[in-house]
């Protein structure tokens, strides 16, 4: 079969490789359509080491073609949405009791499509523990806006979990790309007043207020904490680092109340360092909170984020803003991710369920 | 009515005050016994600021002179402890639902002893919010085990609440002074297995054992985290930085695991940065957390505390290693504090209840 | 002044009472509108005993009179939105860490207005803990949305909370009244999927699928848990009790799933008998959580939903469909709550600001 | 191979059945030691319905026979640890973020041994995902100590984490058979102050106290909730049930604070009925939760609870205060299950490692 390589670092092409192999709990799926991440044009650029042949892509909604003797609710011929984090479901560390199910065997080891394995963008793609790892598309859902809840809003509703949301509470998000539109979504879902975004694209600030932004300000107009500060008359409740560097850490500290969290769902450059003066976070004493996230794996959750479209509570599937059809057209979509037009929200390919 | 302050920078002595008069929610305590804290003698050497004629000192068990009007549970004569954390309960900050009753007007501003009037080395001292603040020291519990709930135990027991143990949790404790060791104690009542000090003194050690402690290790013996790894075969499941400076935030995320977490308490200087590799804290991404604490205010916590000391569940009395008595002996004590001699845990001074 | 008045079991009236005086924490309020609860009509037909010439009703907006000599934040002439929940927040049971500051003395002790004292249906009346208890109205929020905050909103959102609403999560909602209604709304705000409600009256129902309900079922169609498990397919996540009798908890026993949630706050008449088989509590094995609650007290839970109806999450008001104009007309608002015209939702009473 | 069974309702008996077989997944595991469980002879006398010829038993230490082809972790000749609930991981609803990992495909169903299977009092036992249901015994924990884990300390700990202890809590436990020891030992290790127990035998109270019982009471003196209310000057934290009938849940409403949790832990007769009038539950408004628990699978689980026993925070081995041995001795130990004599805490079979 063929699938679209990162060859070396910076560089991308078709391969020709065997259709992988089903063990007794796997599956074999072909892609319906796939989505491309920053996170895939990341890896290209050698940010994960040089993974030479390894097929790109994690984020994918695809049919069922073939399945392991042991694997028995997922079926040949299964519709099915795939998170992008795949646990290895015997592994103990997902059993812990404040365990969000992303964690087998070490951190980010569940994250397995093009770090640990060949991704979804090729005729065929691998799935371990099929059963508990894919979500049937129930009636009433898109392909597009199933295909939206594989990881931009798992990510971004985790992070928005790490947040731990009460009624009106005021939240900032850091970057209105898709994950943060997301976590907007997500913010409004989960109780919270006031939300602001902080970015600059305007197609981006249009769909964010749609998602439930109250408020949009842009770097290009001064300090984000002096602009928060202004704008709501004193500190805020929760930040979500859904855009920026570490550098944002430090500015969250400087907008956020004592007992307060700041939740980051951004993948930082190994080259990155957080840091921030003992002094904005209140010498160590004012139960400000930092969180990391990695989203949760595992089917049960992609059916939950399911039944929140399935019942009309949001649309994500309008952040894919360009569409290009056929497996073909993969490497013109990572074209587009790697350029990012100004107008770019999130591409996709739409390869068809034939 | 005189007092030991903080006459300017660097240089104590006795002041002589009118006695502090009683709003109408207030109470006027007489101290039985008070303890010395780093964060006194830390005070008197700048660490916040030039607070002239501050009086010092914030943990006295004492007994109530005279309350306000509109003061109905405690009535003069009464044998109180007094949480060093005294809110105003009417702020608003106070009742919010993720609040742990510790702030009232911002970050620390419910730390009103030292840091916003007079404290309790005098011959009287000012309590607000009486009713609310103040516990009845109840039978079958020592003034010197009570002395210890006011800061020491809570502070420490409030860095393991962060820590959010659960049954058989690896702990590491930074730090096997009075708060570290409280926090040992604290983490073994809260269902830790496997509790790791780290620290050098010997009778430290000794009872930090008695508390808890499985095993005590040094810096002196080489890297922390690597000792760590060495001594557990993996990495922990939570630290709790109660000694340390900033610098201890980045080796405690190379020993934790994701979904760790990482509590501190340690009081940190106004010219440290805390500062972490990206990479050692999985790019953002392994779900680990960093809380900070304040302990809660308020009288309900400490009556907790004492519920443990009357069932025998911790001694914490035990780390008052050196006595002294009479109000006079105040600057004595301050002295032992800020000298630190290799066998000292912690200073009190008994002044009786005559 | 003049109130209207329980005068004796079953006869309500006008009252002649001195004006209430304000302690030193105290405010005395002037209101602006009045709503009338079922709470109201349930006391006058002794539902908590006789109460003798005690002045009715509980959900108020005001104007601030006077204040105490110790209140700083409110003032007169502020408008303010009452809580129905005014703690004393001396007490130390509002202090405990499992709290949602509603009981300070005891259960329902901090529900003062007609259980303890005089209510709001008056000239004047009292507010104990003003600065803690009373929020000020915020720029764009009506008074009709801010009055629906004081007891419904606060109550259903608080039975919403109890859920522990996950994202995804099916929920029920029995009854579509007032509180059932903002139930509905308060799932849909905390991250709920499917949503239904269980009722019969028309235009509760349209409102209600316009806060979030999916689906409406009623009990003339056959027994609800077997209606439920059809539309479903399956047991749901969480069931709402904000309507019914204590029956219709072995009903949700018999809907909901292992580590589901049934969360109670229907005010149960002192007749009645929680009674269901162990079978359908899965024999004490289920994980099933049964939760009673009551609505949290002070000011800052308002100022939270306050800031959901400024931020455009929800409206309330619009449940208010039966308005009535001057004191003089609170016995209509009353007569009509007690007759309960099949068309009526929530009746209030507008008063005037001068 | 032979097991000793439910030949029918009230009577048992040695079967002969072909050795089980071990799918990919599983292991096969030859028991060491067992110990023998109310909820056998409950099962035997009917409890469960006729299972003719099932294998009875379902505590149990064993070493690893052979493993399945997936198996990975765990290797023939591994002595492990069994936790006496072994789901099925690839099932959904272990995946759920309220989960407490102990449902799989539906209550109880993941307490297979007894239930759905052939149990461990046989010359082998089956284990599914025996990968992640098996817990390897560590140096330093005797095998009594491990087999009080699988059931007893598991089921009890879980009792006291639904019971949410904090620091202080007055904790009553109703029953001190050998789950209620572990309720009461996990209720001191979770930082209870006052801890009482509810029963009358002598060694089982003496146990109870060594355990962290701060008192004992009896039914035989009196009305429990009027005993407990003396006792503790008013009303408790929390109640956890660990022994007794249904109508022990109106006793627990009697004498729990608001905000207070009742924890269940008893595995009710089908026959019994909850109930309770509504004025016990403060009318469905005191914020007072009733819980019920059934033990987290899997061997992470174990793994906790041994370290526990490893770092000398509790060895539950104590209990075992009748010893049998060699595998034909069962039929003795069930027996005195059965028969209860006085001094019985709890019996177990030691078979050895050959």
């Amino acid at each position: 079969m063929k699938g679209y390589a990162m060859l070396e670092i910076n560089k991308a092409g078709w391969v020709e490789k065997p259709k992988p192999v089903a063990g007794p709990l796997d599956a074999i799926v072909r892609p319906v359509a796939v989505a491309v991440c920053t996170s895939d044009t990341h890896t290209l650029h050698g940010g994960a080491g040089d993974l030479k042949n390894r097929i790109l892509g994690h984020e994918a909604v695809g049919i069922v073609d073939e399945v392991g003797s042991e694997v028995k609710r997922i079926k040949p011929g299964d519709l099915v949405v795939v998170n992008c984090v795949t646990p290895d479901w015997s592994a103990l560390s997902v059993q812990e009791p404040n365990e969000n199910c992303s964690h087998d065997h070490g951190p980010l080891a569940s994250f397995k499509f093009l770090f640990q394995k060949d991704g979804v963008f090729a005729e065929y793609f691998h799935v371990n523990y099929a059963d508990a790892n894919l979500a049937i598309l129930p009636e009433g859902v898109s392909v597009e806006d199933a295909l939206m809840t594989t990881d931009m809003m798992s990510t971004a509703f985790h992070g928005v979990e790490n947040a731990e949301i009460k009624y009106g509470d005021t939240v900032v998000v850091y970057g209105i790309g898709p994950v943060g539109l997301m976590a907007i979504a997500g913010a409004a879902l989960a109780g919270a007043g006031r939300i602001i975004g902080i970015g600059t694209r305007e197609n981006c600030a249009k769909l964010a207020r749609e998602y439930g932004a109250t408020d949009i300000i842009s770097y290009k107009d001064g300090d984000i904490p002096t602009q928060i500060k202004e704008l709501c008359g004193g500190l805020v409740d929760k930040v979500i680092l859904a855009g920026g560097t570490c550098d944002c850490i430090d500015d969250s500290l400087k907008m956020v109340k004592p007992n307060g969290i700041i939740s980051n769902i951004v993948f930082f450059d190994p080259s990155e360092t957080v840091s921030f003066p003992a002094t904005d976070w209140h010498l160590g004493m004012g139960n400000v909170t930092i969180k990391s996230g990695f989203c949760p794996g595992g089917a049960r959750r992609i059916e939950r984020l399911l039944e929140l479209i399935k019942h009309g509570r949001v649309k994500p599937g309008k952040m894919l803003n360009y569409r290009f059809e056929g497996l073909e057209s993969i490497p013109e979509a990572v074209k587009v991710m790697d350029e990012k037009p100004r107008d770019l929200i999130k591409p996709y390919v739409y390869i068809g369920d034939k």
